[in-house]
């Protein structure tokens, strides 16, 4: 077992989630040494509180910082609870494993999070590769999801999955779960779904989707960032959404209320310069007021099926039709006055020129010319003499 | 009876709506001039002819015209349907009235238009001033609408109304007419809805929409280009939306399927910079395509009541808060800090700030603060030496 990985296994039990001066600390000295120091078996030096406090500075978060001793103050009382090599062992006994930045497994994309990258990620599930950026979407929404929420995202989710997309999401009730076991039923990707938690992973939560999760740990992926025996606290719940976000290469909201965790998972997947898309629905449902609200506040692309979603996470996507464009009516590309030509030719009876040249205020010879080329397009049939237009065109 | 308005109301039925060699030559030779050299009364010099190219090139319709000979000869079959007096005698018996742009009544947002702006107004309904462009809002949409396009619309055309908004659209069946009808029931503005028709306005079409016209012309004003007698033609149908698109500060499409004339009206709103918006609906509604299309193309902002239409309409506006600001949770505006402790805070039994240090993460100094900054939000309660959450918060 090596020093490292026991060391972030350490430090993420030591430190919350996004501990700013933890992970700046493990930033300047690395995590063996910063363990050392974050438990009192080592000392800071002023030249590294300085350089703690540059990090901080660097990355928008140091006027708050009170000190190293203020931060080992806030450490000291989980150091009675370290045992790495225990925890470790725990996540081999459930099938798991934990990786940490300089793993092969660990997912690229992390890196984007800059100084909020997590320390290490807790993983139950099969050994293999996780996707790539661009091959992942996160689906998210509320808890308690409507039946047209559910049934949005499990068309979504199915079909993102069919195209061999990975569905991030967290595990939840409602959204999230129906994004996991429709992922799960479309899966053609080797990792269909993800699901990434705000609290350990050696306990499913919530119990309620314990069989899902599972199943997710089976075929997939069930990661967290906090050490087995974590609680899953709000606070982690708000930290944990910046992995889903971070994860995928889009982050779609489904549904959510006017104030949801959702939001929030969108805010950073914003942040991220990730996309963000929100699906749209009855503006009586209270349940899509987040959603509008990201549309209306220009963050979010509108998307409305799994097409336009894989569209966003490769824009670049080459064979990708835009729905609609076999929609095309017939009098497309008509110019204006063959256009009005076409409204002037009636419908049963049959016309003479100099009738189309009053109706449709045109010249004979508009009118003849006109005739002519919706006559090639098959819009205007000549009977006896006259004319009129040959099939109904919406 | 002006020779001015005679010859517009002339010019209007020799020419379709937006003949953009015809706008030109009215522009530079004034209407009755126009109407001479148009009718074959007076002669176009090369002079004349080099100028009109200019006007047409100016305005980006330049390279497709023939040339006034060819213009002349589209205009020649309708000039013995030419009779001006009797076309503005059929407006007076009908109560109605012909404006034009030197009218004090002609609506000036019209003149956005530029060079198409129409030659005139036929006007039926009350004569009294139309409303500034602030103050109007145009609701358009399908004709086959469904229930849930029929309840938003009526919403919004009852709320806009009611705020003091005339409400445009184009008296068809569906959107327009549920617009109509909520913003008659809803009117508190002296003009609370306008029809603009794409055929002549002694006509009430179409015909199963003939009361409900009607109520618009006895409170409102039904409005059309053409003059009284001409059929409304898809081409009229698409010109006609550019004066709705024009008359209206904000453009709302309430439900359009993929291709649907209310998609058009939209795109002339935003040609003339106008502020459009879209509502969105189920994914699994064909009637909310179109908006959805909208709303992912970048062009309409999404709107879900008459407040944010109101606020697209006049933006500056005072005293228009947005929805939702009310629902501050607990929690807003807590440090992370603080966040960390109420989330290790026990909800019904009490606990140790001891305890809440090893819990939470944090130093004894910084719970005994944050329990201090809890408690005067009334979010911790002390119990008997103990502390707990002093009430849930979601």
């Amino acid at each position: 077992m090596d020093n490292e990985r026991i060391a972030r296994a350490a430090l993420s039990r030591l430190m919350e989630p996004q501990d700013a001066a933890g992970l700046a600390l493990v930033q300047a000295t690395g995590a063996r040494d910063a363990l050392k120091i974050a438990t009192g078996q080592a000392a800071a030096g002023p030249a590294l509180e300085r350089e703690i406090t540059g990090l901080l500075a660097d990355n928008g978060a140091g006027t708050s910082w009170a000190g190293m001793a203020a931060s080992l103050k806030r450490w000291a009382p989980r150091i009675t609870d370290l045992a790495p090599e225990r925890d470790l062992a725990t996540m081999a006994r459930l099938g798991g494993r934990l990786i940490i930045p300089s793993d092969d497994l660990w997912p690229a994309q992390l890196g984007d999070l800059g100084m909020q990258e997590p320390i290490c990620l807790w993983w139950r599930g099969l050994e293999q590769e996780l996707p790539g950026p661009a091959r992942s979407v996160a689906l998210v929404g509320s808890r308690d999801s409507t039946s047209y929420g559910a049934s949005v995202t499990g068309d979504l989710a199915y079909s993102l999955a069919q195209r061999g997309f990975t569905v991030v999401s967290g595990g939840a009730y409602g959204i999230d779960a129906h994004a996991h076991r429709a992922a799960l039923a479309g899966g053609s990707a080797a990792v269909p779904t993800i699901a990434v938690m705000a609290g350990g992973v050696d306990r499913f939560y919530p119990s309620g989707n314990e069989d899902l999760l599972r199943a997710v740990c089976n075929q997939g992926a069930v990661l967290a960032e906090v050490p087995p025996g974590s609680a899953p606290t709000r606070y982690r719940f708000l930290q944990r959404n910046r992995l889903i976000a971070a994860l995928a290469a889009v982050t779609v909201v489904v549904e959510a209320r006017w104030r949801s965790g959702a939001l929030n998972t969108a805010h950073h997947a914003e942040t991220l310069g990730r996309a963000v898309g929100a699906v749209p629905g009855s503006v009586h449902s209270a349940n899509s007021a987040g959603c509008h609200r990201l549309l209306r506040d220009g963050g979010a692309v509108c998307v409305t099926d799994a097409a336009e979603i894989a569209e966003l996470a490769s824009p670049s996507g080459v064979g990708l039709t835009a729905p609609g464009t076999a929609h095309a009516a017939d009098h497309d590309g008509l110019t204006l006055e063959d256009l009005i030509l076409l409204d002037a030719l009636p419908l049963r009876s049959t016309t003479s020129v100099d009738k189309l040249c009053a109706v449709a205020g045109l010249s004979a010879d508009s009118v003849r010319a006109g005739l002519g080329r919706l006559g090639l397009l098959g819009l205007a049939a000549s009977e006896r003499g006259g004319w009129k237009r040959a099939k109904e065109s919406v």
